[in-house]
């Protein structure tokens, strides 16, 4: 491990599922002294940002930092509005309920302030466009382009003093590849969460194993040959 | 005027200052139904919230939302934190203490949200690079690189439907063309407010004079040969 003083920071945005927390395991891998991201956005519930929480402390994050944005008042999304979330995956070429219009545009704009306030020139994000094709912010081109506005949009285009690069490690990653490579590099999938719509029994967390995140997150297990920590109904 | 059914919405960022109250009346004029959006950022004061809402009742807007967003977690500007606003204006080639990291890129962010969601392809910013320069997110290749980023963030690109454009009409103007151009147009500029340091008398809002804001409205009134209709301290 290298000196503080001499590693290179990184922005990671994390909701503390299991994509992003193996992006966070990714990117401490790498040598990367971490900035952690998490959004407080009118989620239908805060087992995520508990997760979150965890996740930083267990990668001893250098900071972990929550933006409290409201996305609610544009409405739009089965995951901060009263539209229901769909259970029993369908596989369809339309934008799904979920999608939050440019949720993702969002985050990147917030880690950019934060990267600029903390001297960093590297972002991590977890957005995959293996299971996530029809989410528009969620494919290369759309990282690519984030990326070229990140330098032009801050100050280090005026003081020309460096570039942004915006980290999709997992783009072309299956759910198993996912798993497969947060488990080589240490990752605990027990403190993660994914699920869209989970009920809390006795203090226990279960999943509801229906929604599509579920969906992904236990066809990816089983095509790994690994068995999912968290608990489901 | 046309229908409200044929005319083409669209999405005005409105702080309630000169510059933005004048691309609110250039939007107008040109027959879009306008959305304006403004931001409760943490500004050290919420006359401009004020103002916003005061401007768009005058304009009759179809509908304004104020997005509550912190900036202050991320520190960095003298206009969210304690770094003391700046009097006597003096040019300069640097990035002035009230640059907000990527703020102009978070604002569009929202400004996309909420297009996506009413159906506009249209967001108007009152960005302007000549009184602001150093302001990297001020100048015409960021507001290119956000309109290319637009497109491919939203689901219009998923669904090859049409593309977003980034209206900047002020970007080239001087204060005292911003000025003239409002004034030919009918913009009430009593009711907008761009002083960073104001104070309240008597339950008058009197502006500095002094700060950077200050100093540009009034230089261009006295270009324009017009007497600005706001109270000074």
């Amino acid at each position: 491990m290298l000196n503080n003083k001499f590693m290179k920071k990184a922005i990671v945005l994390l909701s503390g599922g299991l994509d992003s927390t193996t992006v966070l395991g990714i990117a401490k891998n790498l040598g990367y002294e971490i900035y952690a991201l998490s959004f407080d956005y009118g989620q239908r519930h805060d087992i995520e940002l508990e997760s979150a929480k965890k996740v930083a402390k267990i990668f001893q994050v250098k900071e972990h930092k929550t933006a409290k944005i409201d996305l609610r008042i544009f409405g739009g999304s089965a995951l901060t509005s009263e539209i229901a979330v769909p259970k029993d995956h369908v596989q369809s070429a339309e934008i799904p309920v979920t999608y939050v219009p440019a949720r993702n545009t969002i985050f990147l704009s917030y880690a950019l302030a934060y990267a600029e306030t903390v001297g960093a020139f590297d972002i991590f994000i977890g957005v995959n466009a293996v299971d996530f094709s029809n989410y528009p912010d969620c494919r290369p081109d759309f990282i690519a382009a984030f990326e070229k506005l990140a330098t032009l949009a801050t100050a280090v285009s005026v003081e020309n003093k460096g570039h942004f690069k915006i980290h999709a490690p997992l783009m072309q990653m299956s759910k198993k590849e996912i798993i497969e490579t947060g488990i080589s590099i240490g990752v605990d999938y027990s403190q993660t969460h994914s699920c869209y719509d989970p009920i809390i029994e006795n203090e226990n967390i279960l999943s509801c194993g229906k929604c599509d995140s579920c969906y992904l997150r236990l066809e990816g297990f089983v095509a790994a040959g690994k068995k999912d920590p968290i608990k489901y109904c």
